[in-house]
Order: C-alpha cells, then sequence, then structure tokens
C-alpha cells in the first residue's frame, strides 16, 4: 500500500515511547509534533525537555533508566555550577548542556525553533520528522494552593508536590501552529495523541491558536492512546492531578478530555470495564496492553494506534 | 613590614605561574590583572582564555599538563557539538564549559566582566583579586601573511602557523581601564609584568586606552620578567614571533619593547651575557634561574622580583 503519513501529538517521556514504536513502522512518513510548554531558560539557554526527550528518544540515544537524558550522560559541567553557587536542582548533563548551548546558538542566529529542531534531530540520526507545535513561546504555569508557578519550578524543583488547582498557557493563544505543523496535519492519514499527560502535556500544545479547531474540522481520524491504566498514571502526575482538579482519575476521564477532537480511544485491557463508556461519548474503544516496557513493546501500541486508525502500513 | 601591594599585568599560561607565585607570598595583596584581548565568542559563549587560566591556577584547580583548563576535565559536550556538526577545534572542556555558561549569562543580565571575574574566582577560591584590564570588548587581531586572523583562529585553529607581520586590538583605543585596575595601580608597591607574550598577552593590556602612559607616570617600581630565555621562549609562539618580525628573539628584544616603562628587568642566569646591553637602556638588571616547572619554582622568580622591586614581603 502506499505510504501512511501520520503525526503523532506528544510530550516528555510517555510520548517518546509511542513515538518510537511509530517511528518503527512509519520510519520517515511519522510527524512527531512536541509539546513546547515545559520550555524555559536556565543561564541564558533555551531548554526544550519534551523535544530534547522526544529527539533523544528517536535518534535512539535516550537514557533508558530515566526516560530522559542522553544515555550515559556525565555531568561535570553541572558540579562545577555548584561550585560557582549555582542552585543545580534541574539535573543537566555535559552532553545535554551541549544541545541547549548549540540551541540557543542557532536561535540567537536568527533560526526558527522548527529549524533548530530539524537540524539537531536530523544530525543526532532521527529518522521521524520532529516539530515544535509553534516557533512562538508558550509556558506552562501550574495554578497551586501555594500560588502560580512555572512548570519546572513545579515540576523538577518542587517534585509535583504542591496541590494543583489549575493551569495557563501563556502565550499560547497568541502563538500560531506553524506552517510545517499546519502541512503535516493538512496530508496526515491519521492523527495520534499520545499518552502523555493531558494537562501538561497535550493541552498545551491544544491552546495554541486554533489547534483544537484544526483537529476537530480534519477528516483523517484523530486517535488518542491513554495514559492512565488502572486509575494509575504509568509515570509521572496524570492522575494526581485529576483527583486535585476533583475528579477520579481513569481512562474514561482522559477520553472525555479529548471527546471533541478524536475518533477512538485506546485504552488497556484491564480497564476493559470502560469500553461502554468510552463508546457513550460516541468513540471507537480499542483495548490492549498499553504497557511499553521494551522496543517491541512500544511497537506492539503503535501497532494497535494504526489500526485502531484504519490506517495499517 | 607592613602589606605589600602588589599588581601583576599576566597573560595566560606563563603569566599564572608567576602569579601563582606571587599570590603564594601575598595572598590577598596581590591584584592580578588579566589581558582580554584573546577574548571571543563560540556557540554564543563570551570565553576569556586568559581569565580562565589565570583563575583555575590562582585557585589551585588547573590542568597540570597543559596549563590552561580545569584539572581532570572531560570533554563530553565537545564530543555532542562534534555530533551535531560543530567544528570543535577550541578544546572546551565540561567544567570549562561551565564557566563560560555562568559568565555569559551574569554578563547579559548586565553584571560588569570584572563584577563576574570577582564572583566566579572568589567561589572557586582565588586569594589573589583577578580583574580584566577592562570591561569593554577588546579583541587582538593578528596580521598573518594570510590575512587578518582573529587571535583564537590563529592560536588554536592555526596553531600559530601563519607568519607574523604585525598586531592589532581592535577596540583597545576607546576602551579605558577599569576603575578598580586604576585604584589598584595608584596604591600599589610595586607593579610587575608577567614572563608572558609581549605581542599578544602584554601590549594588548598596554594599548587599553591611557594605560601605557599611566605606567609610564607610576612612582611605584615597575619590574618585568623575561618570556625569552636563551633565545627562546619556554612556552608559545613569542620567539617564532620576534623572528617573523625581522627581530632576534632575546631577552634584550623584550626589554626593549618595556624600556619607557619598567625600572627593572628580570632575566635569566642563562642570559647573563646580556646584562650590560639592559643597563644600557637605562634599566636595573636582575638574573635569576626564571624557568618555574613547580610551586616552589614559582615562589622562587615571585620572590627574586619582588626583591627586585626593593618591596620583599
Amino acid at each position: 500500500m502506499a505510504e501512511v503519513r501520520v503525526v503523532l501529538l506528544a510530550g516528555g517521556v510517555g510520548g517518546a515511547k509511542v513515538a518510537e514504536g511509530l517511528q518503527q513502522l512509519l520510519g520517515e512518513a511519522l510527524t512527531v509534533v512536541g509539546n513546547v510548554g515545559d520550555d524555559f531558560e536556565l543561564w541564558g539557554l533555551t531548554i526544550c525537555p519534551d523535544l530534547d526527550t522526544l529527539m533523544y528518544t528517536l535518534a535512539g540515544v535516550a537514557n533508558p533508566e530515566t526516560g530522559w537524558g542522553v544515555a550515559g550522560d556525565t555531568f561535570a559541567a553541572l558540579g562545577m555550577l555548584a561550585r560557582y553557587g549555582e542552585e543545580v536542582w534541574f539535573r543537566l548533563g555535559d552532553q545535554d548542556l551541549a544541545t541547549h548551548v548549540l540551541r540557543t546558538a542557532l536561535l540567537r542566529r536568527g533560526w526558527r525553533l522548527t529549524e533548530v529542531t530539524a537540524h539537531l534531530a536530523g544530525q543526532l540520526g532521527a529518522r521521524a520528522r520532529l516539530l515544535p507545535v509553534t516557533d512562538a513561546p508558550v509556558r506552562t504555569r501550574v495554578i497551586t494552593d501555594g500560588g502560580e508557578l512555572a512548570f519546572q519550578e513545579y515540576f523538577v524543583r518542587r517534585k509535583c508536590r504542591p496541590a494543583v488547582r489549575g493551569f495557563r498557557f501563556a502565550g499560547a493563544a497568541e502563538a500560531r501552529p506553524t506552517p510545517e505543523v499546519s502541512d503535516a496535519l493538512m496530508s496526515a492519514d491519521a492523527v495520534v495523541i499520545a499518552p502523555s499527560n493531558p494537562f501538561v502535556s497535550v493541552e498545551p500544545m491544544l491552546a495554541v491558536g486554533d489547534m483544537r479547531a484544526r483537529l476537530h474540522a480534519l477528516s483523517a481520524p484523530v486517535i488518542a492512546v491513554t495514559p492512565i491504566v488502572g486509575g494509575e498514571a504509568i509515570k509521572g502526575p496524570t492522575a494526581k492531578m485529576f483527583r486535585e482538579l476533583g475528579e477520579k482519575p481513569s481512562a474514561l476521564a482522559v477520553a472525555r478530555r479529548y471527546a471533541d477532537i478524536i475518533d477512538a480511544f485506546v485504552l488497556d485491557t484491564r480497564d476493559a470495564h470502560l469500553v461502554p463508556a468510552v463508546e457513550a461519548l460516541g468513540l471507537r474503544a480499542v483495548t490492549t496492553d498499553t504497557l511499553m516496557f521494551d522496543p517491541e513493546g512500544r511497537r506492539r501500541v503503535a501497532l494497535v494506534t494504526l489500526e485502531a486508525a484504519e490506517v495499517v502500513p
């Protein structure tokens, strides 16, 4: 059959796994659109944690222990920054630091983040195309019991401890999806929403300009994969956030957040009892083992997702 | 006796050795004024090779093999930059990179280079005070047979191979010594010119504003230490530069370049035959073993230099 063009909307570690699985199946025909809401500046360097996790994973150099950072990276520069009296709560490896130094230099030369990302990912050997959802700055702000926090302040420094009351995506309304993202969506045979945190990975992307409306209007199928299995998140604070916002964490609760834009929802076999409720939202429900412990697991989830979209390559 | 305040004008590796020797004798009463003519920008980072060599040496963390860089430093970030297709002719260690990242961040926040340098050197544990000669950008340009080159381009990338025709210190005439340098000179009991390369380490400092005239007018003694022994440089291209400029390299040739501003000249015992010629320039000549292979050697040369200035602590 003809090449199947798929666009994946993804956050960090969870999104990177299905990205890598889809890359196994689709290669260059996969376009990964990454969240930029958790981007921030540290020592004048522009750091894009989600794009970097996606890039390192797609290039096969990600740290398999953590899911983020570069495999085998060292921390000599960070040790020196501590010696200079700097706070070093963000774990910045030496190889990872090189990424931020070069990205910042290229941005200062006037490159768009899209161009920088394509260059870095290409040099590292990623086969899929990696795009930031927008070239404009979007910054996720976490509204907590203790006030509003910048995302990395909440996520890394405070270790997600403050109770969440809501989120704000500063700059998102004024931002626009890039022409590259628009083109990829227009020519996609299917769009997949990764099993990423809906609140801080996926929704900052949906909040960029008219992204949500575009996905709604798309004729190609849109499929989301659950980040919640058995009422708990595979990784990260998704379940905790649902609870703090007064909702029981479940795959169904995730499906509800995307119901206006998706056609099908992939949930875990362990949550098969939720299928009728998902279908009652007007969605096709597909169950599978959604855990991705190894490359084979990633490939399996990717394949089931494409089957759910009826675009198996 | 009372505290003896000494100002040392120094370039990189050779200057750092006598700086460390003087620090052994004088501690906080030593002010080291460093050359900024070899500063440059790489990946948007401001790199100050001479200040860094002085700082690392004064703090006791310099690489004893090379004289520059940090002892035991690793090169993971540089390897990653190479992987991204960047040219990596400048050997940037991971700990060293942290210095440049932090310096650049502080400069962007509006700190003066003087403030940044004091902060970094203080945090690392240098006891002597380290000052850039100026906060303004000064850039040494090397005029060669093959055209004009930026200093690091000549020194590191081209390994000093192009034949030298002259030098230009871009920005030096418009630059001014900092208030801190002015104050240190005004209150100094002696000023020492380190055994650094006269062309590209010392003269870029003398070219800053009216520095040369100030040293000439100073009532405190000014003493220079030879970087040339037996017609050859201890390290670096000093002798080669003299030859390419049509002059026989010798301690005497160095003494001549400083004759208008110094009172005494320290030359090596091996060059004792040059003493009458140095004295004919109107200078006091002092001979000693000027080689500094270890901390004891550095201390010895520092002590002889202070004796020559008649300001032994």
